[in-house]
């Protein structure tokens, strides 16, 4: 084997540092982009991660808030897991699913079911949270055509859902902005409030909000009669709505009117899924759920090759080899569904995790977040909210009213381009700051990143007094 | 760094072997299952890849038909693969792509946009052919609200189609058993007949065919209306609806009625980009044409990684840009948009391709055609048809008829099993055998394909006329 080269930043390469920029703003279609810069755009360039770090093209690092998109767990600049694809790749870089399997994607599919809540005992490989959904959508679909129910194909979703970016899974979602100018399966999904008790109606205690949404959910289910609903998708916590954590009992209760009503409740874990709430999935260990499909991406191999999946019940399995039409073929599969690459890295992913890194984080979580709500002092801050690894801060106009309105629309932007300047790379989600760290972050590093996003938010406030756009 | 190990085969460890197969029947979904064994099926185990090679977990070297699946096209076990992903995984191993960019993203999209046809200037990077169709949708969508003309959204597409496997992109597929239990947004899509040369009406010629073809798109165009209709997307050839090689000048003639009626032409190259046809792209280089939008994955990383995209045209973005609502926001994108170890991968990949491969993918290609058409002299053989380095032998239980159907419906899959013994791998279609191998594949190569292949359909001939099912 040759020698392998160490790696260089592109810090160290003016030309190229230039050259990327150049050529994004010419070629590259950057994601979620407004027409009036689309194709016409560059974005901060990143040359090099390691561990909760990643360092710009100035050559500044930044703790890396986000951990990319809710994925880099274990962290950047893991040689296990460089040296795992190297060894795949060098073992068997492909082979097709279609008439062939290989061996790491029936071991992870084990381990995977080995965690897994109830009877969740086979999974369905695909390549990130958008195709995990489609599957266990399409799925749901396959399932009650072969029952001969086929007008059982309604999906309910939620207000502050984002479930993917397909035709089929992005008409779930629920934020503002995604589907202004964007078409959507509308007469497939039923849409219900979201369960966030900080825009709780006022005049609700959150225990009142929680059995008006169960309600919401009884009385939206017999309206519409549940031999035509399919299946409530949901996440066990709405993660880019903001980090929105349910009233208490509200996910039992909802899983007990699907039950009751035979619509499948696909627990949506592409987020907190792998250890971002301490476990491996967070429907079971931490919520006390057994739905009947989880699905799951990002953490699993956080970030370093592109998969996900799909849990499925072993009960709907059984169901359909007993079924009337054997031959009935569930025409669902993609080029790299059982990646040989995707799932040997992902088994090397899961060992980091249960040697130490689950332990890790369920020690740190509880100072993450003291030390975040330490921010809640600050006027411009509505709530810091969050469990696990994971934390939002909502920033309002005032704390009365909880308006977000009053103030320039994208306050979390301005935080977020104080921070960078700082050291911190932030998610700015509108009014909202989404904190979600490499699971490695050390105490003193959590310290590092409340003191420099208490800092933005300061500097943000007085940014916004200066302009008159704000007087809190 | 620490010493990498060297690979070692599956078929060395009996235990493992046989645990990947326990474990794949209780806990693994295989794609495209039949209901009456979802969740219960092993497949071929498949151990290490070299060349154009697989071995099997009973120590079986078979030559790699399909390539994977139209995939591996320079070949298993690329030792420069292995490494650029090893470099790339301790040098930045992911970046959000909401808020950062990478250069190898950049720098590949240049390198892509230098092989397109016409305007076609800007990628949109993805995880595979499903994930690029549906961005190409969706994008024509999201282009056509901006414009106000919501109304203008209709997808043309034909019979033998093959576009993915979400809910939308799988709406447009149009071969037999894909939709028979699966559901699809058929109001959205509007199907045309197959340009299938082999299966056209007795009464027409070739020529008369093509007519007819462009007539019955012309004219639907006009029934429908064309400010209802958005896209036509279809593959330049049809690859897994079985290699149809469309009649001379039917694709330009289409695309001419597309830009004459302002109807988004995507040109599907998932299969025939990155050198299966001798080219990087083939819309342009072999076939003359210049779509709004080009789709590919596949052979842009050989399979090593997830990847696919979209290329688009320059006057699209353009006119996003100038118009009226320039915050309108195209609110699409997944996490592992612009994955910095996939677009180093497939950077990799190219200079491969470059360096020699394309140019001898176009060097044996006429060899592969001709040797694989002295298949037509047996008797259970219809046609061998293709182009480049795919290729398709069709059974007909009739060379008169050309029907398929008296003979066993899964001809393809006996022939497979043949083959297999006698070392090779075949894609089965129904009553097809595709036949796409990985490029670096050699003259001599060649023959032991063609040379098994043969045996292989002499064997199942025997075997269908002693079970009198056949008396060809």
């Amino acid at each position: 084997m040759a020698a392998l080269r160490e790696p260089r930043g592109v810090q160290g390469d003016e030309a190229l540092r230039k050259d990327a920029v150049e050529q994004a703003t010419r070629h590259l279609v950057q994601p979620w982009p407004y027409a009036g810069s689309a194709g016409a755009e560059a974005r901060t360039l990143i040359g090099e991660g390691d561990g909760i770090y990643i360092t710009d093209d100035a050559g500044h690092r930044l703790i890396d808030g986000p951990a990319g998109m809710w994925c880099t767990n274990i962290g950047h600049r893991r040689e296990e897991m460089a040296q795992v694809m190297y060894e795949q790749a060098m073992q068997l870089s492909y082979n097709t699913p279609w008439y062939t399997m290989n061996a790491p994607s029936a071991e992870l599919a084990r381990r995977i079911a080995d965690h897994a809540p109830g009877d969740l005992s086979h999974v369905f490989f695909t390549t990130g949270g958008s195709s995990a959904v489609e599957t266990a959508l399409r799925f749901m679909q396959f399932f009650n055509n072969v029952r001969g129910r086929a007008d059982k194909k309604l999906i309910l979703s939620r207000g502050g859902a984002y479930h993917g970016s397909t035709y089929l899974s992005a008409s779930l979602n629920g934020r503002p902005r995604d589907r202004d100018w964007m078409d959507g399966a509308d007469d497939l999904v039923v849409k219900l409030s979201s369960p966030d008790p900080f825009r709780r109606p006022k005049s609700l205690s959150v225990e009142g909000f929680c059995d008006a949404l169960v309600e919401e959910f009884r009385s939206t289910v017999e309206r519409i009669g549940a031999e035509r609903i399919g299946a409530f998708v949901g996440e066990p916590v709405q993660a880019s709505g903001g980090v929105i954590l349910p009233p208490n009992g509200y996910l039992k209760r909802i899983r007990e009117i699907c039950r009751a009503n035979d619509i499948l409740y696909v627990s949506d874990e592409v987020v907190t899924a792998f250890g971002r709430l301490g476990s491996v999935f967070a429907s079971g260990d931490v919520f006390g759920l057994d739905p009947d499909m989880i699905t799951f991406a990002k953490g699993v191999t956080s970030g370093y090759f592109p998969l996900g999946g799909v849990v499925i019940s072993e009960r709907l399995l059984e169901e359909l080899r007993r079924s009337n039409h054997p031959d009935a073929m569930f025409a669902h599969g993609l080029t790299y569904t059982s990646h040989p690459i995707g799932c040997a890295v992902a088994l090397k992913n899961f060992d980091i995790l249960e040697n130490g890194l689950l332990a890790h984080t369920r020690e740190v979580a509880p100072y993450f977040q003291s030390q975040l709500r330490t921010l809640e002092d600050l006027p411009l801050v509505g709530e810091v909210r969050g469990l696990g690894l994971m934390a939002c801060v909502e920033c309002v106009a005032d704390r009365e009213s909880k308006d977000p309105l009053e103030l320039d629309k994208d306050v979390g932007k301005r935080i977020d381009a104080h921070c960078q300047e700082l050291g911190l790379l932030v998610r700015p989600l509108i009014n909202m700051c989404v904190m979600s760290p490499p699971l490695v972050i050390t105490r003193s590093q959590i310290d590092d990143l409340v003191s420099i996003l208490r800092e933005g938010i300061v500097r943000t406030m007085e940014e916004l007094r200066k302009e008159g756009m704000w007087n809190g």
